[in-house]
């Protein structure tokens, strides 16, 4: 022990090695470790306590290294702990901005606790009057990303055709949600009759459905949007973006969020046939990444607050309990098997 | 012969039947036919003689009929002569806004006279000193199309890196040219030496390369563009497309203004495989159709002349003398055989 840094155990969630095709639980191992639970003197970092833990698709994309060149990638280390976005409770400080006690969302590690050496990249919790795992999900980067790319990205007007894919997810359901406020018309598609269920009784999506049980996606189409679709918010990509834009309004609006459906494939992504729609309706398709948005991030979330204590937006979580749990979890996302947000809780502050 | 209009022969270019694969000069017939060159009397229509007739990439489109809802497509009529941009001089008139004598541009058919039932849709020529031709390119949907394209989509500034596609083509040759104007630096691709050299000498690229000379496109453009490119007009669609998705710049932008590549395949095209980088990199892709930009004609040919006028922009011309050879100009632009705009001339007023 150093300096009188308590030294405990950490039990930690790793990477065992770069993946190719679908990952499996067993891609990731259960280690323990230990951690000092104070600063090393002199050090700006803190520690922390992780609570929640948040499960996003793009996780799927760190585990396969890439030769794509962007500053959208910072892979997972093979033999390292996973790294995610979290809540966690601030153990020891050495930064000024932090104090211990104090609630942070942000970039932290799939462990009990982690040394964080750059705490400026963490936000802290204010309002606790919500519960704390939101800050992985609604109040955090998939807000965020619902409420940017929506308003900014789709430029909505009232009475338009909105369709959202993978709409239960921790972005769909919000988009769905912000679609109505806004006075659209939404469908969203998701792949079980049990997330169709809730868009439609629950979410109050217009009306929704099973992808999986369509074997024409331009057909089904067709059948929910018989004058076309002005806004779609792509979660998903592949075959269901290339039905789209088949059934695209003219000078509608393509928010490419992610893409799912090729995560497992990204050195060689399925490919998309109807970009002549893209010319011949003037459709305007852009990409997004959440990063870009931070500094609207304090007004989002003022009226993110407000909307759920108005009972405006409700927000579904799929929460799973216990860090040996988070490797199921994350591959309950990939495959699809979770209902609303994926949110791993480590502890119970 | 009725009421006093004069009887006379006319030659005219009609589409054998729709066309599957790579359209042949075989697939047009010269027919000859006869027309009154008075206007029926109370009718508001004209009779023009056609001096010049544009060919253009999406007439292409227009030889196939197919399933694609969207208001930009107006096929061709098998047994019909084929329907295209022209410039025609009035020889008789019904309607009070035409009158004999009257220099036309717009929408006329491939024959030596026409009867134009509604001549709203034709634009005036004002402006004679500069060659006629031009109102088929320069001064037409091309260069509106070159013009508001870049400078409303593509949103350019100074210094930034731009590719055109195509480049020496009708619209791509001005794209370049008001890359310069801007300040931007800019490369274009082309088919052909001759091509390449036109552009990097006569219409002022920083530098061009002949696509057909690549076998690996990726390597190609990250040779041109070290620093990436920022926008990107594509004129061609496919596998050009997918290798400048990989080497785009964060926050660029893609103007889609034709997919000459895949206009033999439109009821099967080509995948575009790396969307995915629209994503990471947050791009802007937008679709064209020239029509909706109508609007701004006059403050573009405005600026135009002027830019004729100060020698700031030259323009290309593919002349092809006869209209019994524009099943041929035809097909040379659809094999990429032009060098310029290509244009048929019919008759020297």
């Amino acid at each position: 022990m150093s300096e009188g840094g308590e030294e405990v155990s950490n039990k930690q969630i790793l990477l065992r090695d770069y993946v190719t095709g679908f990952p499996k639980e067993s891609d990731m191992v259960l280690k323990t470790g230990t951690i000092q639970l104070k600063v090393p003197k002199g050090s700006k970092s803190i520690v922390v306590k992780n609570l929640y833990l948040s499960c996003d698709p793009r996780m799927r994309i760190k585990m396969t290294k890439l030769d794509v060149s962007s500053n959208y990638f910072d892979f997972f280390t093979p033999g390292s702990p996973i790294v995610g976005f979290g809540v966690a409770k601030v153990l020891d400080s050495g930064h000024p901005d932090f104090k211990e006690g104090d609630l942070v969302w942000g970039t932290t590690g799939w462990e009990e606790y982690s040394l964080i050496e750059a705490p400026e990249t963490l936000f802290k919790i204010t309002h606790t009057d919500v519960p704390l795992s939101y800050y992985t999900g609604l109040l955090c980067m998939p807000g965020l990303t619902a409420y940017a790319e929506f308003y900014e990205v789709c430029t909505p007007k009232k009475g338009e055709y909105v369709f959202v894919s993978a709409a239960s997810g921790a972005v769909g359901q919000l988009v769905g949600q912000f679609s109505k406020l806004m006075g659209c018309y939404v469908v969203g598609s998701a792949g079980s009759k049990q997330k169709v269920d809730l868009l439609k009784n629950k979410l109050g999506f217009d009306d929704a459905f099973n992808y999986k049980e369509e074997h024409d996606l331009n057909a089904a189409l067709k059948r929910y949007f018989p004058e076309g679709i002005d806004i779609y918010f792509d979660n998903v990509g592949g075959s269901m973006l290339d039905a789209v834009l088949l059934n695209m309004r003219v000078q509608g609006r393509i928010a490419l969020c992610g893409l799912i459906s090729q995560y497992n494939n990204l050195d060689k992504p399925e490919g998309i046939h109807n970009l002549f729609c893209v010319v011949t309706k003037r459709i305007r398709m852009e990409g997004f990444v959440v990063f870009d948005y931070y500094p609207i991030y304090p007004r989002f979330l003022e009226l993110a607050l407000q909307y759920i204590k108005e009972g405006k937006i409700v927000y579904l979580e799929d929460r799973i309990e216990g860090l040996e749990n988070a490797p199921s979890a994350l591959i309950r996302l990939l495959t699809g098997q979770n209902v609303g947000k994926q949110v791993v809780v480590v502890a119970h502050e």
